[in-house]
């Protein structure tokens, strides 16, 4: 059994990773460059990771059209990174439009070019701000096309066992799967040590809060 | 109002391009490089009628991860390219797995970060060989898609207006919006001569043939 993992080498998806091993899938890691201002960094994590995994193939893909098209503070490096803000009533401008949908396509390319029987992918419905291709509904119709999409004789499976875990669930998890979080990168914003006010900082510092253990990454504000 | 239009170069997209700017949209041209063959002459064709057309921006995007995952004539150097064969059981090798969900799902991300109101992408259900992403079902089931992975402020409509046509149809419609096909190219194979034996060229020439006019491109068959 095969399964195409898609790796940003965040805190998720390298706990996704880990689960998919432990389900009994050969791992072929699919790692996406769309031109996030940390990309460096989340490149190596997700190498080791999936060196780890002792995945049969490595591929990067290169999405950095995402740059021409602006619009998201993840790619357009002249736009500040919003900070967590629970009281706001619109989408943080980290939202990059349409992604998950563009990741999931690529996927089922890889997927079905390499005869792989599954995709996983650790999209969270819960703690991701309201982007709306985190939704249940969303992976639902995505489901239908690849089923209609892909030819007679592919049959691949999407899963996202994480959709309605929070972060600290994922984490439980991931200490159970000895995930070793320190070859893992989650700011949006740093590179060197984590912003730690990043919308993406904040979840994980909560997560492990929430667990009663550190972080085993840097921080700038600790 | 604005439109994305996906711009390939070859008859088929041109001819949309036509048709969207008809219907009174400003085109937004986006062309898909993904390592096929005859990519340098398709994305001077692209460009020729996205000027021609007043488009307002044009965007080339690199899909050339196509090429690592092999499993297409149209990306693999070392894979003859089948030539059409009506009796064929099987897909042809020229199909791109998945690749018209790619497609979609970038012309999404375009159309959301450039509030565009419109994607027309000129796929047909009749004369494509039977790949599975040009099917009715298949694009209904992309605009549910839309609808759930976008913003809630964003309404982008899916325009296929030949999904039910023959080639022959398009051109009897081209000739009526005065595309000038001298600017386009259709053959899988070469870039100075179109081969005349691959399934794109059968049917380009089919469809000259069947309104009685001689297609201005060169042939090496001829």
């Amino acid at each position: 059994m095969k399964a195409v993992c898609l790796i940003s080498g965040g805190m998720d998806s390298s706990t996704l990773a880990y689960y998919a091993r432990r389900e009994g899938y050969e791992i072929l890691a699919l790692h996406a460059n769309y031109g996030q201002r940390t990309e460096a960094k989340e490149r190596s994590c997700a190498q080791k990771i999936a060196s780890l995994l002792e995945a049969t193939d490595f591929t990067e893909i290169d999405l950095r059209y995402f740059e021409n098209f602006g619009a998201s503070s993840l790619t357009n490096r002249n736009m500040p990174v919003d900070r967590f803000d629970p009281a706001r009533a619109h989408l943080p401008n980290t939202y990059v439009p349409f992604r998950n949908a563009n990741l999931l396509a690529i996927a089922t390319s890889y997927a079905e070019a390499k005869g792989a029987d599954a995709i996983f992918i650790g999209v969270q419905a819960l703690d991701y701000s309201g982007y709306p291709d985190c939704r249940p509904a969303f992976i639902d119709a995505f489901r239908k096309v690849i089923a209609l999409g892909t030819k007679e004789t592919t049959q691949i499976e999407l899963f996202t066992p994480f959709i309605t875990m929070t972060k600290t669930d994922i984490l439980w998890l991931g200490k159970d799967l000895r995930v070793p979080y320190e070859h893992t990168w989650s700011c949006y914003q740093n590179e060197e040590k984590a912003c730690g006010t990043c919308g993406s900082c904040h979840f994980r510092r909560e997560a492990f809060a929430a667990i009663g253990e550190k972080d085993p990454i840097p921080y700038e504000v600790d």
